[in-house]
């Protein structure tokens, strides 16, 4: 791994048994903390978003929001909101999908993703690729082209690829 | 009103009766859509912090993030997560405050903000007031110090600025 890599690693914290007994969770926010972390993780998510040409960027809330908006502001793209059911205003497009027990909705506004525009999704962990694998579909469904996924975390062991095949799709680290 | 000002209204959609019947919602999305809109609620954002110097910014979930990771990114800070209840592992410090309604718990992650720390928060919208002031008390009861908050809209009517009283307030766009 990159020296690069290595330090950012070495600013993400690991928490046991978080949100659920069993699971590791990476936790970005001790990354973010530090001024350099949240450059060198908004550097190299760039890096791997400079190979693909889009329109717009999105995000999924809420960590998706973190780096997409930055990227955005520093592309010079705008930016589109994928949220949690409820929580955009006027017309909607939703996609439901399963989850380990039960099932979530994510929403884009109505007019946000237009018929052939090409959008790139950032979020910041890929874990078993479901939530990303919905917000792509919900892209496709107003009518968009997901030409690029790029995490900035990606837990191989998940096999969350499989769950995007047909997708280009980059992480910076891979654990 | 400025001209870039007046062109950043423009491009916020009002919807009526959302989230409850009664309040008319501004809609930051539609802004954050468009390159241009982006880029000007950032410039402005950053110049009114421009006057205060801190070590972090700080965001509320989740359009807090939205802003707020993107200027720490242009002016080289870390960034402190300011989450809903439950969602950051590990030890955590906690803020109950009252709603309309009921009440709410937001959380920072125990060693984000140290002893003496001095943190600018940054918002979307100066409604009521009340999260941005829990979100100072909260920052307080971790040993920081709360040197500005910026926002992006507020709504005069609604003499949020009164529950953020001794607290150093802007906003870019007063409705």
């Amino acid at each position: 791994m990159e020296d690069i890599k290595k330090r950012m690693l070495s600013k993400i914290r690991t928490v046991p048994d978080f949100p659920q007994k069993g699971i590791l969770f990476y936790d970005i926010s001790t990354l973010l903390l530090d001024p350099e972390g949240l450059q060198d993780a908004l550097n190299e998510l760039e890096k791997g978003l400079a190979r693909s040409e889009f329109d717009l960027l999105a995000g999924i809330e809420s960590r998706g929001f973190i780096f997409g908006a930055a990227l955005a502001d520093r592309l010079g793209k705008g930016f589109v909101l994928i949220r949690k059911e409820g929580k955009l205003p006027g017309l909607t497009h939703k996609y439901t999908y399963g989850l380990e027990y039960g099932e979530d909705t994510i929403e884009i506004c109505d007019g946000a993703v237009r018929e052939g525009s090409k959008i790139a999704l950032v979020d910041d962990l890929l874990a078993t690729g479901g939530t990303a694998r919905a917000a792509a579909r919900l892209i496709e469904k107003c009518g968009g082209a997901v030409v690029h996924i790029q995490f900035l975390i990606e837990l191989s062991e998940l096999n969350g690829c499989k769950q995007l095949e047909g997708y280009s799709v980059s992480s910076v680290i891979k654990i």
